[in-house]
């Protein structure tokens, strides 16, 4: 299935380590579209490990996750509005 | 249609005022659901207005705005991972 992942993670109790760890995490399943959103196609059994690892890292008092699945990509249309680039190597 | 928005709003050139801005504009047709993510049903007229209202904001060279469509709500399933709350009364 089409996965969207957006992530908000806090600044505190250490939230930059935290954040790095999710963003890496993420990087290993799907594409990085913007600073904090990555998407791409997962099975089930991908996203369920994918869930399972950031599992360990979230914070659920402090950050926020939100997984928007479709069952077919050609289902969501995407438009960009502003800059369009692959941020990754700014951050990392 | 159903539309999912995200932004990220550079720091650079004044960010904090265009974010607010941004921020602003889209709560005005759609629902906050993460830091700088927005969800709703907007018609084609709505979105046309909300993207033209954006531009006037939005810094192509520094800000990204992505939008993703979807013909109908039911086929876009969303999770929360970790803290599911409306952030706006922190913010505002």
């Amino acid at each position: 299935m089409y996965i969207v992942l957006v992530y908000d993670v806090s600044q505190e109790e250490n939230g930059a380590r935290r954040w790095s760890r999710i963003f890496k995490i993420c990087k290993k399943y799907l594409t990085h579209i913007q600073n904090s959103v990555f998407e791409g196609e997962l099975s089930k059994g991908q996203l369920a490990q994918l869930q399972k690892e950031l599992k360990e890292y979230i914070d659920k008092e402090l950050d926020s996750v939100i997984i928007f699945k479709s069952r077919q990509e050609k289902w969501l249309d995407k438009e960009f509005w502003g800059r369009k680039d692959d941020l990754t190597s700014f951050i990392l």
